[in-house]
């Protein structure tokens, strides 16, 4: 395992699904941030299981106990420390994963790469429940870049294929709805077609996946480390530790491999003395560093790969194949509950950036 | 500037398009691996400008002088370098970046970030050149990883919307073309039409982007290091470093974000004792670990944003708007040459899990 | 801050001497090491405070509770997080550390660093108390090289001045004494009088330092990744890490300095067909790397910077100087209890080294 | 191996000593700074050989070709590369010592760990040479150090014994002899006595070692990230990749071991609005940070193992005993020599830290 993630800050990421608790370290980050625990609560339920008809019946309140680094509502410096205790736990439900692998899931692998002293139940540390501490992490680093007048906001772009209009010529187009809502979408009817895509896939006993778009707006231009600390490099390397990610974008994406030059290159144009550019299909990037538009990102989030239905797959002490009914609790789309996760991974990411910023803070 | 990758291997680059010499060094590489340097050079013309016409015709030979690290054929422990010096450079074209930025270009965020000390001449350290020394590392990894049975090749996925189609479904279907190859594609007739899109676009001034796909095979199941250093999350962090890329998607990727769970999951079966999956649409990753099936990924590839119509850009110092003729050399469509890059960067990323597979070879 | 350590393990430390918890987090570990808990208990134990006459009398058990990582008696893979809760705090004997620093304490660095947002309570991030959970992590890697036949052994050297005397020439003479003593020396007389030094010193409301000796043996040749991964350098960043110590050295040290290269260098000779050397002044390291020898390594430990006499001090709001009077509860002397915190941070070191053994491991 | 060193910097040293070339990539520097050459040649001047009688007759100009990241006299933003081409090279010297490895040197760890593919000659990668590589890249830092007003000092504290005195109560007594001096000591008749060791000790064949004493004055205080960021396991890490050191120690080193603490606390004063300390046992560090006193620090140099008196070693290949004369051109001393390149290791160190220092630039 390596749930270790950043150059300037730290975060190292701990637990199983189904182990005492969950949690994380969050090193490096400077003494003095202001800490609001109400807002951070608010950020996390956007995440929490249990809560409605798209998500898991698991509940979990995921209310993190803070065991070091805040005083008095600053950080003091020193690494922050958080856990959430796993109460709610039906260990009994994955009693045969390490023989009968659940395809779609790691159970396969981790089989293979931890020789069968990984902790199966619930999937482990491979359960999306991990992104509970990122969240926690994320939900501080939102914090402190909105205290910079940066936003983070993600909404749902397309789920099952129902999907929102946009004109990516206008960067203006990039509507965020308002934050905090649970399903946010900006064509409330594409929502509904949506959610009775879900609606349907859970009837049926399958899943469906989607697609998720964050931007990040008041991002200072010059942010990002090319070659390889380049600014779509640091992102992508978060956002795939989200489980269920398979792709991930920016800027107009897959979608530029179609364009002209004439057309995919953005004009820049003066605008009350700034510099700004007349498009954005480079998604606020360019050489891998922010130019001070807005930065756009998407990601592919695959079908829930726990479904109900029947399945074909093996036992591996017996080496023959088999059918596989997979019981437990699962969301039928995790696509909403994974975008506060996106924003959270996304401003942990750009926070580390701006900690290292060595060019604009140290030539002075 | 963060041209340094890796977690086991220490890959350095260095060089400006235009400065005395471009090149790499590889550290933590162990000792007595066999180099055979024609191999490396065949790779590296795979590369290299100036040879046919979809690709500028600067010419460059790109020979690269070994300075350390190799003894008699081998690797000797010591860390590798290697220099390509800059001969065919004419700086000249390029005057005038720092004031008028090109668009689609780095110009402008490299103004921004180092105040007007980068050094400009042929988009210096952001120059699709220094693909080159990333080659020659890649090349060596390339050849490490062919000693164990693995396979890396790419192909031409589409190019300007032409498009071979494949059937995700069958992993067979993921055939490479002849590795060496200048244009690979697997359907003949699609790469004329590709290439006749490069002729138009190269006829009206103007270039087009498409889409890489590689696929490698061989690979053991077990590697990767979830959360964070995953298979996903370090490949994606080193093809973030080609210049030009604005995707990277695995198996399928963005589409999988339309499929349901029955149909995305990939069922597992026993094949002459073996674990198999009976489709591939996972791309040989499951969280964040190889499952011993072929690894398949994507990378989306922008438009070359040289091209010789006019633009819309302004003057920095002015503070005004202006329209910019770019002159220069220039490949119409970067993405034939890109295809050896793709791969060079996931040998390296490849070869450095290998390295760093904790599991695999400490339990023992 | 900067808590993390090691390339190939990842281990991060967090807690505040008088926070709600310290503890650790241990990434990249293999699954399927056995876990003796009762082991490291007993390990933790050599540590602990306030059972004798040279420690503070402040209790605490320091009785780790696992919340991930573990399985039935092995590692799972997954990051391993321990906390120890802080239950016998008494954070009123600290209220005026941050305008009045102690002298040869953090209290002024931290307030300069960290603004007064420090958590200043019994030294908060810079207490001793903090190797408790290195030598969680530590104990760990103890039991798991001690599966290896690979024994560290540390004792004390000297204490104010009284010294034992060794035959450096000797490498036998490097006898370890009894693993889990409290007051480890090899010479019970000169314990006496060291024991008699801190008694001393407690008298006087004074302190005293000493110098500890660590004797690794069973290492195989060829650990060590020079030039800045070497055995060397990679101990001292972990000693380092340890409050109060202000030297490291290895094999004879500064004593190497007085001699002539005849002296120093230590002649080959075939034993039974294995590869030894007569002498071991270089303390089994060569070039960086291991020969097969002993390491053999010493730390110089300042005397505890709490005293009780009066010391010129200043109030850094008032801008004057001013007479202090530590209150609060010290150990007149901490070489004791430091020696099981060296052995832990050097078997962190050399088992992060062993995971990462590029060389051996993987020519094969 | 692993010769990359840096948090924020990258440095990443190449070279064998009778390789084609020895060299250095400096990545991570911002753009913008100003390089001197002149002064840069005169500093590794320093360093060179052959220039008197203290050292070997092996005579290398040691002028760097920079190959990127510099610009009209600035640096670019881009990685600087610098190469030293190896001419005066005798591998015939050497040719023996895979097989009967030289008392004191790598050759017997380096057949161990690169099983026989390393480059022998002239100690290869582990030859004193590649400490000019070093003085290239912190020659470069100790210029942007002295910018902000830091200086490096270092100086010759005794050799074989013939040792300077000093009263380390007064910080003021560490005065550091005019700065570009090739023996540079404080007490002249001490400098006779020691380059008489020298010469003794060259006239039986023999070698002598010592211990360097470097202060550097002008550091701000808040520098350093404990507990493993610390200042002084920072400056640890790299000096052990200084060939023959056996130590490392700051302040008081080891003799703080035997002080007690009413001694070795170093009190605090307002002086002129300021805080001072009366005195400087701590070498200006406090918890691993930086107190704003000079910041001292020494190292033990082993004696040159290379002596031309008969040695006993082994025939690997016979297994068996036999007797050694070690050819070639050596230095009785390399203590001067190493003066410079301790100096830059620590100017390397300490402009990291700056670049890094989460804490100053950031809250703000």
């Amino acid at each position: 395992m390596s749930s270790t993630y950043g150059d300037n800050l730290k975060l190292s990421i701990f637990g199983q699904s189904h182990g005492p608790a969950i949690g994380m370290v969050l090193d490096g980050i400077p003494a003095g941030l202001p800490v609001d625990l109400e807002v951070l609560q608010t950020f996390l339920n956007r995440r929490a299981p249990g809560q409605n008809d798209w998500s898991t019946p698991r509940k979990e309140e995921d209310r993190p106990e803070f065991l070091s680094g805040l005083l008095e509502g600053f950080t003091c410096g020193a690494p922050i420390a958080a856990a959430i205790r796993n109460h709610n736990t039906r260990s009994g439900d994955y009693a045969n994963l390490k023989d009968c692998p659940r395809p779609g899931h790691a159970d396969f692998t981790a089989q293979i790469k931890y020789g069968g002293f990984q902790d199966a139940a619930g999937g482990g540390h491979f359960s999306g429940r991990l992104t509970a501490p990122l969240c926690i992490a994320g939900g501080l680093c939102k914090q402190w870049l909105e205290e910079r007048g940066i936003q983070i906001g993600g909404r749902i772009l397309s789920i099952a294929g129902c999907s929102q209009t946009d004109d990516p010529l206008d960067p203006c187009a990039h509507a965020i709805p308002p934050i905090g809502e649970r399903f946010p979408v900006v064509n409330p009817q594409v929502g509904e077609a949506m959610r009775q895509a879900i609606a349907d896939a859970r009837a049926e006993g399958d899943s469906v996946g989607g697609i998720i778009q964050c931007v990040i707006t008041g991002l200072p231009a010059g942010l990002g480390e090319p070659m390889f600390g380049g600014v779509e490099g640091k992102l992508a390397q978060i956002l795939y530790g989200i489980p269920a990610v398979k792709g991930v974008s920016f800027g107009d994406g897959f979608g530029a491999a179609n364009l002209r030059g004439s057309q995919c290159n953005d004009a820049f144009a003066m605008e009350n003395g700034k510099v700004r550019t007349a498009t954005n299909h480079s998604g606020g990037i360019l050489g891998g560093i922010t130019n001070g538009m807005p930065l756009i990102f998407q990601l592919a989030v695959k079908p829930t790969p726990s479904i109900s239905q029947p399945q074909q797959s093996i036992s591996l002490s017996r080496m023959e194949n088999l059918e596989l009914e997979v019981k437990g609790r699962h969301d039928p789309c995790i696509v909403p509950r994974a975008v506060p996760v996106a924003e959270a991974a996304a401003a942990i990411a750009i926070f580390d950036m701006i900690l290292g910023n060595t060019q604009t803070n140290r030539r002075k």
